[in-house]
Order: structure tokens, then sequence, then C-alpha cells
């Protein structure tokens, strides 16, 4: 299995498939900091990430915000004083894409 | 009542009173569009502001971070596809300060 900080963001449509939960079990040891949550009945990635105070959260909400606008697949960004909580999910398919991995892991090395 | 655009932070400490209901009846109308909320136990002023898209909800974050880092008061900050939901209270008195009434309609004016 390629690694998934190794991928890109393909294009993804209105009823394309979800993820299974199989693949799901397959790809968290690679984000295990990573936790899937539901919210509002959608299936999302969600982590907290510590930072030092605000203008660092901020910092790195911005870095994850360049990679958003990069590979046109955008997150939910809660900043606050010293901790940033990062939520991934497709809109598209209401819920979890491998996308979503992707754009997980690769947030993982901004920091 | 000087404009509360026209005033700045002052110094918070644990066990400053809270703002009453009756300034708080005396703000709202200076800052027509937030409302008060309650998350886990503490009365904080919540806004929503609609952003043509994600870039634009993430440079109107950064531009509440400076103006949180020069009054060194800071709230959480909710940034999401084309919204923004900004949250103001103070944490040392886990309530609702006249600087959060100060920084949502300093708030208001950098959009």
């Amino acid at each position: 299995m390629t690694e998934l900080t190794a991928q890109y963001c393909e294009a993804c449509q209105v009823g394309a498939p979800r993820i299974t939960q199989q693949e799901i079990d397959e790809f968290m040891p690679q984000i295990p900091d990573w936790k899937t949550v539901e919210i509002a009945g959608v299936q999302r990635l969600q982590r907290q990430y510590q930072c030092k105070n605000f203008a660092r959260a901020l910092d790195f909400a911005n870095k994850v915000g360049e990679l958003a606008e990069k590979e046109d697949h955008h997150p939910s960004i809660l900043v606050e004083y010293g901790k940033v909580t990062l939520t991934w999910w497709t809109h598209k398919i209401k819920g979890l894409h491998v996308n979503d991995f992707i754009m997980a892991a690769r947030s993982d090395q901004l920091l």
C-alpha cells in the first residue's frame, strides 16, 4: 500500500463510495493521533494539535489552509489559545473518502 | 457611553466581576449580529461571519488573530469553507467581561 503522505487527492464526485470500515482500519495506523468522530450524522476524521500559544496555533492553521487550497479540499479548523482542532471529511459524499486520510497524514507533516 | 469600538481591553484579573445582564442589554445594540451562548457552562459571545470561500475565511481569521495578539485577548475561531464562527469570552473569569464586547465590536470592523 502506498503511504498516505505520498498521495494526492483524487477528484471526488457526489455519489462516490465512502471509505469502508476495512479501509479505515487499514489506514488508521498511518495516522495514529487521529480518531473518527460523528458530527451531525457525518463521519469525520479529527485531531487536536497542541501549540505553544495562539500565534503558533494560527500559524499552523495557515499551513493547513495552504495545503487545503492546493488540493482543493477543505477542513474545518478550530483555532484556540494553544491548540488547533482539525476536522476532515468530504462534503460531497457526507462522509469519509480516502482523500480525508491523505489530508490527515499530510497535515501531520506540516507541524 | 463610549462606543465599544473606541475602547481597548483593560487588564482583567481572576475574580474580576462578570458583566451584568443590564450591561449586556446596554451593549448588545452596538453588536447586533452577535448572540450570547453558553458552552461548557460558560457564557460567551458568538457570531458567524459569511465569507466568499475558504481563503477569505482564513484571511479574516488572521485579521482577528492580529487584533487578538495586539490586545492579548484571544477568542476561538472556527474556520470553514465560506464561514468563520468567532467566539469571545474571558477565561480568567469563566464568563463575559466588557473586554469581550469591545473585541466583538472591533472584530466587526475588520470585515
